[in-house]
């Protein structure tokens, strides 16, 4: 039996677009991991009507619905009433839960007001769960065979609660199957075109493996889903599968694993113990956000020049100051230059460069908005591309730094 | 009468979490802008049966029902076929549509595959909705009083067969009522303390005017939304309850406006006509690339020193060595000497230095994981703060970055 998830998401904000939910995203990815898939999300705004159809919904399809939102100290929240009613019970005051927002009131050095107090009523038929990242806790109910639980929307809030009470109750009351996921990521070959090179396989594919195309502007990933009883069945069967698709693309192949591009860069540079620095005009120090946001990449990454303004590229990273007047910031001896420049600065092994035009201002007949220059290199040897993109500014900026990391990760492997 | 949409979003990748849905948030945004609300957002995977489920739901909850996804070229795609199943039509060439993919590959220098050419298939009974930026095109149907939009899922095309066909199509055929907001933002008060505060303004509300609370750690921003039939009464109102709201939290106020805390200090350089550099250890790259996300930024921002490694806080930046050995990069000392540095280096107005833990390794007793110094200044003076986190690290380093620009906004508006 393949147990089924549904996720309720509460909150106007959801509905009006004014906040994107990840909430979702982070729950379905735990729920994944411990083999129980997810059928259906659901978002609703705080209306009592709408969040009784969703419950409606929900259950008819699912055995575990899991809630979160709608739970905060303020007027705007009718989550805990309409659960209270909606499974029989009455609001009393949790003691754990009281002193739990006592004791974070008194950390932060905040008086404590009735409205806080009110966090710790919870129905009298629910199972309270205590969240010690927050003043509101999560509820578990029971009814006709279906388990539900109703988290606070506060990302972290959330994740600790699913952490600490919902995956472990999970695991222990249900028999689940196993799921197991492969992803590779390939690059230069559109979807279309994989979907024909691998037409046969994929129709050979048994049931219970799945194939799935992600692309992502440029990139394609490619996923294999598994499921069974046995994890070390699934496995050998998956590994079997992967191996013979990894064979059928291995010239497109960027990376084997579920992992970003960053990561990917990030495994080569270890694997080499190597170091890298960046010089970046129109990534605007994106490619050393993406660097610097994954653990330990101080051990790597020593920094970046974010040269936006021509004088930054001469003053600091020795740009020419003939080239930025002839040919102008978006051009080749300039991406270079500034390769050179954080290569002498830094003292790193290897540098990437970006120059472009990302919109929506800023274009001419010769360099119109989309024009980027990249060059990556190390002392000995540098390498250019420019790239004319065709997106609006934000995904220009995430494009230019993907295909940089990418160029830098041939780059590493071609020249080591 | 008011009008009613449901948002449907279609892929196995949302519910295994491997993707976030960011699609549902932009097309509420601009129906919303145009007096749609939506009351409802489902997302399903590549299944018919849930497909179909979802719907029935949506059809019965709204007027119209966006759907997103499941339009790509490759065989997990099931959403065509069905579309054409559940509207009782054939699928059929479209000649529009057809040429489109056409020029497409021939611009990109691309052979049309026949896998391509079955993009331009359409069930008889819809309307193509060309979409110039891809190969899907999107899809309007019709039944019992109700419209349906299929519009393939790359945000890119799908934001533009939003504003191309499916928003022109909405505001002809709908008597819309009019939505408006008034958002502020607040810093330094907790959500539960401004309820207190506010506590009779918000009973007093008129029942066409509702108030919600969106925190987001140590900021709390505040939206009013009127619904009407007369936009000029509809603001009329508004303004007068937001000013009310604005004197009642006048301490608190950090924005009158729906921006984020980039785009407030954006605005205040503008107005003071003055430049802004960054020297940023612990937040990798992010505030550089906050700022450099806003078009035009270039007017007032020159750059950033990444200086991920003490090498470069002491090479570039001319932190003292004996700051960086006596009491470590994460100290006030050093963000004053990153300050200086900055302003010395690019020449800037301002500056912005941060420096911190941001874990999950590094911490020790005495600066724990989540401790951060930040400065802020010109030539004339310093600030300094010291923030002790409790996020993890991606959080840790956008919540730093946001503290380190609301620090600035409050020198620039005192000390200008």
């Amino acid at each position: 039996m393949s147990v089924k998830a549904s996720i309720i998401t509460i909150g106007d904000e959801l509905l009006i677009g004014q906040v994107i939910d990840t909430n979702s995203a982070v729950i379905a990815q735990l729920l994944n991991g411990i083999g129980i898939s997810v059928s259906l999300r659901l978002a609703v705004g705080d209306d009592k009507v709408n969040i009784l159809d969703a419950l409606n919904t929900a259950e008819s399809q699912s055995d575990i619905i899991i809630i979160t939102g709608g739970l905060g100290p303020t007027a705007d929240d009718i989550t805990k009433p309409l659960l209270c009613e909606y499974f029989g019970g009455t609001l009393i005051e949790n003691k754990e839960a009281r002193e739990n927002v006592i004791s974070i009131f008194t950390k932060a050095n905040r008086p404590v007001t009735e409205r806080n107090l009110t966090q710790a009523l919870v129905p009298d038929v629910c199972t309270m769960l205590l969240n010690v990242r927050g003043t509101a806790p999560g509820m578990l109910f029971r009814k006709n065979n279906k388990v539900y639980f109703s988290l606070p929307g506060v990302p972290h809030e959330m994740n600790g609660l699913m952490q600490s009470h919902v995956l472990p109750y999970l695991y222990d009351h249900y028999p689940l199957q196993v799921i197991a996921h492969r992803t590779m990521t390939t690059a230069g070959i559109p979807e279309s075109s994989i979907a024909d090179h691998i037409k046969s396989f994929e129709e050979a594919l048994p049931h219970y493996i799945k194939l799935a195309y992600l692309p992502n502007y440029g990139l394609v990933r490619l996923r294999l889903t598994g499921t069974g009883n046995s994890i070390s069945d699934i496995n050998t069967r998956l590994d079997q599968q992967f191996s013979e698709l990894q064979s059928l693309l291995k010239d497109h192949i960027v990376s084997n694993r579920d992992e970003t591009m960053q990561e990917t860069v990030a495994r080569l540079l270890q694997q080499q113990n190597k170091t890298l620095g960046t010089a970046e005009s129109c990534t605007g120090g994106y490619i050393a956000h993406l660097v610097t946001s994954m653990a330990g990449s101080s051990n790597y990454y020593l920094g970046s020049v974010v040269s936006y303004a021509n004088s930054v590229k001469h003053d600091i990273l020795n740009v020419s100051q003939e080239s930025l007047d002839t040919v102008g910031a978006v051009s080749e001896p300039v991406v270079i230059d500034m390769v050179n420049g954080i290569l002498n600065r830094l003292k790193t092994d290897y540098a990437i460069a970006t120059s472009g035009i990302m919109g929506p201002g800023g274009g001419t007949d010769t360099k119109p908005v989309g024009t980027v220059w990249v060059a990556v290199g190390n002392k000995n040897k540098i390498v250019t591309q420019c790239f004319k993109l065709r997106y609006e500014r934000q995904k220009n900026i995430e494009v230019t730094a993907i295909y940089a990391l990418n160029l830098l990760r041939k780059f590493m492997v071609e020249n080591n």
